[in-house]
């Protein structure tokens, strides 16, 4: 059972975890170096937890201490008890959706353990925006996706911002981390997954004919800058485009994955 | 052809308009009230021009100058040259996008003359956030979509997130707002359309289903929070909905919406 402990000092080295939380580059180095992750949010902590994800410790102010009633009840790590006020200065912004909890890291599974019985699959290449990577997440998890595959470079799920959008599902949808970027397409063609590059090059076919009657699918996605590397549009089985009306660059890459999922989903 | 004026003071009240720009309630008076609104980025800039919006005013770093140069050769509005330090000084932000414009807001067209010629709607009821307004509008642009209705309640379109992330799509998908939120839907249907209102009620059909055959479609969307209002869901002709997977709550509106646009496009 969680020990509540309220606390009024800013300074008090039991808030580390939670300092400065809108810093991106310090709050990735510190992630990194101490194995832990922030969840924001009732709904968010709850999910966290229920994933699996042992709590070091939980930040609120009273009000949030009931509809959290029960996970604190099934936990041992303390909860620290704060003013609105103290965590807006800790952490640097306003917590308006009260809870907030920082939990341990697990070690990522490996990328044979996620394919292992998976049918479709997502694989990211190099997305760094921590908003895409929760919704590509959400939507994968939403459409009957079974796996997430990133590349080396691509951006951390486990990021405050990217658990947000994905309402949690980062702790639903398993995930691993390619060591290989080179190769990455033609060890899924060899796992027998046929690899699905969505693109905007020329010999892209629409989607539901580049997926119609699949068995095992890797979708493949690149970053919202550039697109895909030279490397994975060729490495890929297959190029697939989404339909668009003449004039318009291209989809937001959450939204081209929505859609790619649904479609995928469907074959 | 724009003058360019060099602004060392950051309280030149010739930079009123850009001041404070994160502030989003100062903003949405202010730009109410002046008839302006904000565009950033290069690309973005250029496409209000292209949109028809005559400028106030430019405001950039020198070395953004050269790659809108053909923008300024035709317009008549100053263009205050800063430095990047004085530019995040006054808007409060840092402007890594360099250009911004300051421009003149046209009067809306009535919801008659938006629907005229068009096949393919979507009609946003209480969506309060820039970021969601800016995706949809994106995404209705690219795949298909004629026009946008918006509920007296929905965010702006041309607030300056929304703009960025619509990647300029609100100047070029032509939008008006309705004035009677009540009668909104009846009066679509009256005018031809089939309203197929996105929704989690019990009695949704697929959307591939719901939109199958149908000549003129209103797709109808809610707010992200709450969903569509009791109201709308039983006045609109159809209930539909995207099918998800077992436990998972819902999609994000934005994703939900590319989904439907693709799907509906291909009705």
């Amino acid at each position: 059972m969680s020990q509540l402990i309220e606390i009024s000092d800013p300074a008090d080295p039991r808030l580390a975890d939670y300092r400065d939380l809108r810093d991106v580059e310090l709050r990735k180095h510190l992630e990194a170096e101490h194995g832990l992750f922030l969840a924001e949010g009732e709904k968010v902590v709850r999910r966290a937890v229920e994933g699996g994800h042992a709590a070091r410790s939980f930040l609120m102010a009273p009000r949030w201490l009931e509809g959290l009633g029960d996970v604190l009840d099934r936990s041992d790590a303390p909860c620290y008890v704060v003013s609105e006020a103290l965590a807006e200065q800790v952490t640097g912004f306003h917590v308006h959706r009260g809870a907030l909890a920082s939990l341990e890291r697990r070690p990522l599974p490996s990328v044979d353990s996620v394919l292992t019985g998976a049918r479709s699959v997502l694989v990211l290449e190099d997305i760094v925006d921590h908003t895409n990577v929760g919704a590509i997440f959400r939507s994968g998890a939403a459409l009957g996706f079974d796996a997430v595959l990133l590349a080396p470079r691509c951006a951390d799920p486990l990021y405050r911002r990217a658990i947000k959008v994905a309402m949690g599902a980062v702790f639903s949808l398993p995930y691993a981390r390619l060591e290989d970027w080179y190769d990455a397409l033609p060890q899924l063609s060899a796992a027998g997954f046929t690899t699905v590059a969505l693109t905007l090059a020329d010999d892209a076919r629409p989607i539901d004919e580049a997926v119609a009657g699949l068995d095992r699918v890797a979708l493949v996605l690149g970053s919202e800058g550039h697109g895909l590397s030279a490397r994975w549009q060729q490495a890929a089985d297959r190029r697939a485009i989404i339909p668009m009306q003449a004039g318009i660059d291209s989809l937001n890459v959450a939204a081209a994955t929505a859609v790619a999922c649904y479609v995928t989903a469907r074959r």
